[in-house]
């Protein structure tokens, strides 16, 4: 082991865009970084561009032409985040402590050639550990590293809680923390469940799922890169002193909540093919089409009709998605379906796959806790409190319209009117509230 | 030699910030790269920021901290003219042409570490050599450099100028053309002398001497670079298809000229110390001092009063300034008068040196040409000149204040109402204007 490792903990900050959006908040953001070190740690500082920067960038490019090359686009999105760590290192420096800024190609931070959307590589430790080892903080500039031919590339969206992420496994940090506009993760949306907790400790596959379904956290490439590496994650807020959510593997303690937190998300639609032919291949061909239309699917149910395992078995079909993907889909079914109406060897007519319907106006309540595994009985809690929760629609109950669950997570689709009654109502039902004073 | 070499003229053009300011002006230069790579040259394109992102970025780094480190000062600025390469090349590859863009370090623009003023170290052709035998036009970020640490260096003042010299240089490229928001250079301002005319060929000392009399040219450095290197330089409108005015190594028909062009040189104050000791050293000392405090000096001259020979002998010098210094200079020279004073073996005391005199409100008309050293006669063509031209202040003839003279060059010091009155005679003496249609 190298003589400088281990000599004091090392701790990666990562400060997104409305942390830095003037020099105000910057300053506020070098305060941290100085705090840190004072306190005896190396300090890694990673940075987003300013605010509104990139959005401006990218409409510059397109007031130039309508189609720029990706490479180019990453050469010029690039700057954004290098004004940051550049002036984040000046008010470092302006407290009285050395730092100094590094580019994505100035740390080594090497990636695949995918522009816009590139894979990490591999990271240099040599050039940071330099700077850190002459008692310097390190700002790198986020969400870039340099591609196989010299270019610069970047990670794309969330890609500098990738960048943080990525440098706290390479260079094995004690802990990323992740300065966001919200102090934490928690147990509901605290703006509909007033007595939503803020949860201490979460496991990485918790996070992933309430992110899934619909809890706005961070960026999931960033959770699976630190469940990969076991990098603790800290997400807090930037301009609070407080602890906010540990996200940290999970530990057998961890394994006694049922439910960690629930999570609504709103504004989904849903189509429903009643009748299709179940042979092989069918639902790849669609959702291929679907994927290749670049419309984004929540979640998929399917259900047999017919069980005779011959040839002649049909099923229904429905997904959840979006309602801004909706007058997408409409004109893909049309011809994805014409298709496998006219493949050869299909028994069911198109007449006979009957109508597809789309309704609008559904939500999506969800419990996610990784204690569900060795728990029975959480299905069952709760839809009973959505059974005795009270509808919109009236009539008593909330009635549940579609069920999908993992390992982890149960949801129902709803209709939106009783969405946020039912979160409240799943939330209390798990007893994730603030305990009463 | 490689084979490469020489295949197609290589053609180097430097778009400067007002060139850049939008996405329509990129646009345009982006067609006139296209224009040249049409005519069967290669092209590599260097760009400045646009318009006003360098003072911006300025800004930024001033409401951050009142002394930013020059490193991450660099760091910061390079990212102006990366945005505009990576645009520029969008711009270009819009018109059906590939094109790349490259920051200084990808280019490797190599320089030393002196940062915010960086010298040219080396400059690495096999980059762009690659692009530009795969067929693309090289759009180079202008200004900046990489220092021996990896570090981002900028070259300073006129830098981008500069960029587009010496890749000229370094890659031996035919022509480097210069697009800037006038036409080419005049035999005086346009402004001021109505028949003043474009000058088609100027050599490189000529370009240097009206440079630092007054003409609004080019940065000076990237000229030393040309004449350096033999770079013929091409000055021209951005927006015009005209041909501006080249640059070139002097030729012996140009010898034949003896005045290339006039330039006045407005708002300058004038210091005049009546009495010194003339002993070695002592205007080492003043004008040291005087340098010390950032103040710039324009034309010296010292007249010695008494010729002896031996220890006693005094002098009298005078320089001229502008007028935004003159505050500056009055503490610097009463602390240099009475250090001298109190210098041990001086026989003069301070009331013996006369009390400093400072004149305001004076110009300097300015002949240029490579000629003058060939020819005698010029001087005198211009004191005749200005003795038969109207003076602003009555009495008939423009009284010149103080001659100084390089070796292609004249100046005289007048009252500044002289001024423009002046240009007009000498430019009309030396028959420069443009002949009678």
């Amino acid at each position: 082991m190298p003589p400088y490792s281990h000599r004091v903990p090392l701790l990666v900050q990562k400060f997104g865009g409305s942390s830095v959006a003037d020099p105000d908040r910057i300053r506020r953001c070098a305060q941290r970084a100085y705090d840190a070190r004072r306190r005896g740690n190396d300090v890694i500082v990673v940075v987003s561009a300013m605010g509104k920067t990139t959005d401006r960038l990218i409409e510059l490019a397109g007031d130039v032409t309508p189609s720029p090359p990706k490479r180019e686009m990453d050469q010029l999105l690039a700057t954004g985040e290098q004004v940051t760590c550049a002036v984040t290192a000046m008010a470092i420096d302006a407290l009285g402590q050395p730092a100094v800024s590094l580019t994505g190609p100035q740390v080594g931070f090497h990636t695949d050639g995918s522009h816009t959307k590139a894979r990490i590589r591999s990271i240099n430790e040599a050039a940071i550990r330099k700077h850190l080892g002459d008692g310097r903080i390190v700002v790198v500039a986020g969400f870039q590293g340099v591609g196989p031919d010299g270019s610069v590339t970047t990670l794309g969206r969330g890609g500098s809680d990738t960048t943080a992420v990525a440098l706290a496994a390479a260079l094995r940090a004690e802990e990323c923390e992740i300065f966001t506009d919200v102090d934490g993760v928690y147990t509901a949306d605290p703006r509909i469940v007033e007595d939503a907790r803020k949860i201490e400790r979460i496991s990485y596959e918790g996070i992933i799922e309430l992110a899934a379904v619909g809890a706005k956290v961070m960026a999931l490439r960033s959770v699976l890169l630190g469940a990969k590496y076991n990098v603790p994650i800290h997400v807090r807020h930037s301009m609070l002193p407080d602890a906010g959510t540990m996200i940290v593997p999970e530990t057998a303690e961890m394994e006694h909540e049922q439910v960690t937190g629930v999570a609504l998300k709103t504004n989904l639609g849903r189509v429903f093919i009643p009748s299709l032919p179940n042979t092989p291949g069918v639902q790849g061909r669609i959702f291929a089409a679907i994927a290749e239309a670049n419309i984004m699917v929540d979640d998929i149910i399917q259900n047999e009709i017919t069980g005779t395992g011959a040839g002649g078995d049909t099923m229904n079909v429905s997904f959840t998605l979006e309602h801004s993907d909706l007058a997408d889909i409409k004109p893909v079914l049309d011809r994805i379906l014409s298709e496998l109406d006219a493949a050869p060897g299909r028994g069911v007519g198109s007449a006979g796959w009957g109508a597809v319907r789309v309704d609008v106006g559904l939500c999506k309540v969800s419990a996610v806790g990784v204690g569900m595994r060795s728990h029975t009985g959480v299905a069952a809690r709760m839809f009973r409190a959505l059974a005795e929760a009270e509808s919109g629609g009236g009539g008593g109950g909330i009635r549940i319209q579609n069920i999908t669950t993992s390992e982890i997570k149960i949801s129902c689709i709803l209709a939106k009117e009783d969405g946020e009654r039912a979160l409240r109502a799943v939330h209390e039902a798990f007893g994730l509230g603030r305990p009463a004073q």
